[in-house]
């Protein structure tokens, strides 16, 4: 199993804090050793910083904790390995591009049986992951079902992509993170919870790790600001736990209402 | 206009020494502020490190002149903006995914006119430069010519691709890298040079800043290592320059006899 942790904001937002007690979770206080991985969004273009060596000891990981970069969608995984050998290849987040736009998934789960469903043609795996496959899997039939120009709609979108997930939930456990660098998703087989933070801000303890942030000093009254992770980050604040099958898209940090 | 660097090695090498020559570039001792980006190939994998700051001053840069990644194949490139603003999504190297390999472009020079030849469907550009659609347009020429499995013989493939080039360097200044994980291949518009270092390995000085190494000291004997650059990076050793439509390939630091 892995960890998964992402933030959908309305301003560009460092996720230092998280990042920091997600971290601990590769190699201190969770088992999670066999590399992890980040993506930033920047306007349209993103940036990932991946290792595959644990992210407790890692000199990449130590440069995301003191370099704050602002993004306004990150996506974020810590791997245990399952299916797939540690290495570069089979380490999360993976990204594709359809529609002129950059996809960012990762996955927390282990998936069965699943090589003959996950029939690829134009997205194809590097690794040889179910994780890789099973992402690729969802942009095929993305592509197939909406053709190479994007629709209008990108709730339709999301919502097919929700139904597709249900069929990979069949298969095994499927807790996703996905982004097309506007809208982040999160759908949920067992282990996903989120929180949006906005004014009056206050302060939270990290669970894995000795720090307190003051969010109040950290943002400004307008800052809307939604974290997801597998298990809560935090202490002192209250958490949505997901319900198995249940999905959420997030833009500009606000819960969209489209499932 | 922008520089260029690449790597192509038989054993996991560092770049850290070149790099540092192609930084000071970066805002230095050379205009190309606009943002720098490296790609290093790990086994299938590969990591992009990436800036819309200038190479000379950035945090990540001097991470990645610091601690030395190992790779068989680098790609790099320092921006000077002509064509679409300075953003990350406009930084090069760009990546696509294509036969389940990751391919990796940058591109030095500027195109005209180009609109219309570019037509994309499969591929398409996330960012606004005439580089990333090039770049676009012969991945989706690929694709249709050798259609959604890699075949056989790769070499075809790139000499296909030489072909696109020269169709591409009519319409303007074309000097471009590119690398699907396990070939490395150049194509010369005006300004592209490259060296192949092997044993009796000698000492070298980097033209653009201070820094002197001594690759016997670095290397054992079996080591090959080949670095492509728009322009050379070092004193005391001599650099190939290739001719206007000239390209070559290099696989594992050995130049391959495919054109």
């Amino acid at each position: 199993m892995c960890e998964l942790l992402a933030m959908s904001a309305n301003v560009p937002t460092d996720i230092v804090f998280s990042f920091t007690g997600l971290a601990e979770r590769g190699g201190v206080t969770g088992p999670h050793v066999d590399g992890w991985g980040i993506t930033f969004y920047e306007g349209k273009g993103s940036r990932t910083f991946k290792d595959a060596c644990p992210s407790s000891e890692s000199h990449i990981a130590k440069l995301i904790k003191s370099y704050p970069i602002k993004s306004e969608i990150v996506v974020s995984h810590i791997r245990q390995a399952n299916r797939g050998c540690v290495s570069l290849e089979n380490t999360h987040p993976f990204t594709r591009e359809l529609w002129g736009k950059y996809w960012t998934y990762a996955h927390n789960g282990q998936l069965s049986d699943y090589q003959e469903k996950f029939v690829v043609n134009r997205f194809q795996p590097v690794g040889d992951t179910d994780s890789e496959l099973a992402f690729c899997w969802i942009m095929e039939q993305v592509l197939v079902e909406f053709g190479p120009k994007q629709p209008e709609d990108m709730n339709q979108v999301f919502t097919f992509i929700a139904g597709l997930a249900d069929e990979v939930r069949a298969l095994g456990v499927f807790n996703m993170i996905l982004s097309d660098g506007i809208d982040l998703m999160t759908y949920c087989s067992n282990n996903l919870c989120y929180i949006t933070r906005r004014a009056p801000f206050g302060k939270a303890k990290l669970i894995d790790t000795d720090v307190v942030i003051d969010f109040d000093k950290e943002t400004t009254p307008n800052d809307v600001v939604t974290v997801i992770a597998t298990r809560p980050l935090t202490k002192d604040e209250e958490w949505h736990i997901l319900k198995p099958g249940e999905w959420k898209l997030f833009r500009q940090g606000e819960l969209q209402a489209c499932n």
